[in-house]
């Protein structure tokens, strides 16, 4: 028989044959995290640990540089606390976990029972807005305190029925910046800084090129007077919210009684932001750059730049190969990339080649060498590119490479995020009429951004988002404001809008 | 009237007057955290947590020079998990927080109730041990597959009564580490590898002697075949336990079911260690080094090794002042101490200069200078050391300061720990009766350590620690092992075990 045989990917399915079955095995295929035996939480694994790691060390120094301070506040708010805050946001999540007794007891034939019941049930924050607020309150009494830039990075749970690793389960890790401000304009400034600083990291770390903009109000943080975000195009052309940065003027200030003697002795509300990213990153970082043969990661943010295989089985002296490996580590350690050493792993499991390599794919370094005795022989090591095809080899002599790695690695991220970007703008649209853009959003495997014109109006909004899952993702920054008609009234319109459906 | 003025000391009480409340007093003038509204936790404040981050990197190092990777586990464990252990471990804690309702609903007046009721009730995890277990149940299938070493930076709850910041809480953070290994004799020698790390840790960055050693049966962690643990000497002669490292054998593996095939192809259970140290070392490097005028940081943990005030208001252009001082913050952040930036803060506020100059002693910064006018002329600084009283100030030239910086603070940092060690060593007695065992420890003013044998039965020290709260700190590692007479039965006493209260 000559039919031709399927082209393998160390995938299975492909993006194209079922892309949430393919996200689920690009993460266990790179071992990033996996299910946990509580509902809605997982477990990450130490692949995807690393990974968090980098994202968290990336942003905290970028934090610490514009003058941001960490601090810790408790896990649980008192419920009181989040009464106060029903009380002015109707918004309010009310899916969270409840702690209501402080003791087990015996409660026969080996079983534990509550007890202890508590007198103000706790809930484990979904958000620490109300307990920092209690805080500031008390840290914030003159001009002089201000502006208080805090930021925190913790664990937060939020009740979730369906659950997606990484980009929603019941528990999450984030980070969640608060500060206070004196004025009105300085919060406000302070908030678009923010959304610079997560579009930068986006862009420049993750390779995952973002839309930055203003919120809609059907969109808008609940009690927030404008929130802004970094959208990001995923491989199924759906958008994922990756930041958002809120100006919450003084709601929120005098919610929980942040006042402070102004330079004349008058006492103010002061004005406040807050802004988070999570661990739902990894989420868009996953389906930004994954391919059929699994994650591929930006050098930037991989926990190894390099894998070095030793290949002994044919060597007559092996440990002269592994020495030779060894050196070679060495001295790429030696060299920084972005401020970090570069990080080498080498493995020498006692396993079959093509089984190691591949295992290497999907765990997405962007350089993996094969180092034999041959290759020793000629002072050379055998590379392969993770943004390459997985067959694409080539011998390079040692010393060259050695020379070459950071230009190299910094040609992978270049090319990743220009290969994303290339990928949204061919997938992004400008549509002008209502027909368009419901046939655009109507095809099950089309789709992508609409820039379309539409009068502010969020019922409007509302039936769109209700007839086609489809909303607006954000008022971009990036426009030339060209006024225009709305695709859906004929009504005037300030700018075009991004549209799309969203995770 | 001609009454010598008392020695103003800048916290109130001092150690004499009022340990507990020196305590406290330090943390508050030092603005390390403070408490919270939610009964028993804590908020740790931006100074308490950059101390806390330089313990946390410089531990996390040497767990990963030393093969470990970071994962992270859920938050919640399920009641069933505890039910298991509590099976076959006594000692299991049963004070924690339980979650058993996953939503809130409004229950009239504006109040919120919990709804939602949980099948099976959650736990916040009062350690990780089960829930890991789970997972390395999972993860480990054959020999090929260890050691695996795992650790986890996490929030641990354990729901407590009588809450001191830092020392006990409901919520703390900690680092909990995981092993499992193929054999009894690689889990015991990892067990003290990392007792080794704490060791290392306390001694050479907390600036903090400890004692090594293991723990009697009786203050052995339930469940574990050897406990083994750093103990420290704080000011008023306790004993703070700073870190625990516990040889399992195969019992939480024959809990857990973690089994491997070996290389014969048999299955076996693994053995397992585990080991965590948390924020209560915070309280401990406040007991070892504050003084009467508040906090005082080893230099290898000083989240500032130096802060900069500029004296501008006798000078004529107070604006080259404060340029000179940037320019001196920029010399000394260009110098590295032990693989660090030197961090230098300026404080420029417009604050009296002898309250700026007390906060930053309370706030316990290695060095402080004080750069006016003159002081620029002659191109020197005013410098005070915090290992000194705060009415020595000396001028020393620019030039020699940043030439001398590193060996400064190393000269600090060893200052510190030699004294504590001396401190420890002159309240630690050879005690070989009963009586004077007893007289030693009654004494409300005296107390501290006594090395003294004793015929190891659990039984004699807990009647020890009912009579006077004392009991065995650890079977020191370090001791010439030479056998004797126990003191309280006259029994034969295979060596000298140290005695203490403790926290």
């Amino acid at each position: 028989m000559s039919t031709k045989p399927k082209q393998r990917t160390a995938i299975s399915p492909t993006r194209a044959e079922d892309y949430p079955e393919w996200y689920q095995q690009v993460i266990r295929g790179a071992d990033l995290a996996e299910v946990s035996p509580v509902r809605g939480c997982m477990v990450i694994k130490p692949w995807g640990y690393a990974l968090w790691e980098n994202i968290q060390r990336a942003l905290d120094e970028m934090f610490k540089a514009s003058g941001h301070r960490n601090a810790y506040f408790p896990l649980f708010i008192p419920l009181s606390f989040l009464e106060k805050e029903a009380e002015h946001v109707d918004g309010f999540a009310k899916e969270c976990a409840v702690v209501t007794h402080h003791r087990l007891e015996e409660g026969g034939e080996g079983g534990l029972v509550p007890a202890g019941p508590l007198e103000e049930p706790l809930v484990v924050r979904p958000t620490s807005e109300t307990i920092i607020g209690a805080s500031f309150s008390k840290w914030v009494q003159s001009y002089r305190d201000l502006p208080l830039l805090i930021n925190q990075w913790a664990n937060v749970v939020r009740w979730e029925m369906r659950t997606r690793l990484f980009l929603r389960t019941a528990e999450f890790l984030w980070q969640e910046g608060h500060t206070a401000h004196a004025s009105d304009s300085e919060a406000s400034d302070h908030t678009l800084r923010m959304l610079d600083i997560y579009a930068k990291f986006a862009n420049e770390f993750m390779a995952m090129p973002v839309l930055t903009g203003e919120k809609t109000e059907a969109e808008r943080f609940p009690g927030a007077v404008r929130t802004y975000c970094i959208e990001a195009m995923m491989q199924d052309r759906k958008a994922l919210q990756a930041g958002t940065s809120h100006f919450l003027g003084q709601n929120f200030a005098k919610a929980s009684d942040i006042q402070f003697l102004d330079e004349n002795g008058d006492r103010t509300y002061a004005w406040t932001t807050s802004w988070g990213v999570s661990t739902r990153l990894i989420g868009g970082l996953i389906m930004t750059h994954a391919d059929d043969d699994g994650l591929m990661l930006p050098p930037r943010l991989a926990p190894a730049h390099v894998v070095i295989m030793p290949i002994t089985f044919k060597a007559e002296k092996p440990e002269d190969v592994e020495q030779y490996c060894q050196s070679l580590a060495e001295e790429l350690r030696q060299q920084t990339y972005h401020g970090r050493h570069i990080e080498v792993e080498i493995d020498g499991r006692d396993l079959r080649g093509g089984e190691k390599n591949w295992q290497w794919v999907k765990k997405g370094v962007p350089i993996r060498l094969e180092v034999g005795p041959r290759d020793m022989e000629k002072d050379s090591v055998f590379m392969a590119r993770r943004d390459q095809s997985a067959k694409e080899k080539a011998s390079v002599p040692r010393a060259q490479f050695v020379l070459e790695i950071v230009k190299l690695l910094d040609e992978i991220q270049q090319g990743m995020f220009d290969r994303a970007l290339a990928f949204r703008e061919s997938n992004t649209h400008v549509i002008d009429t209502k027909e368009e853009f419901y046939e655009f959003f109507s095809k099950e495997a089309e789709g992508g951004f609409a820039l379309t014109h539409y009068n502010a109006d969020p019922a409007l909004e509302g039936k769109i988002k209700n007839d086609l899952q489809v909303t607006v993702r954000c008022i971009p920054q990036e426009s030339n404001h060209e006024t225009g008609t709305c695709a859906f009234t004929g009504e005037p319109s300030p700018q075009r809008v991004i549209w799309g459906k969203s995770y």
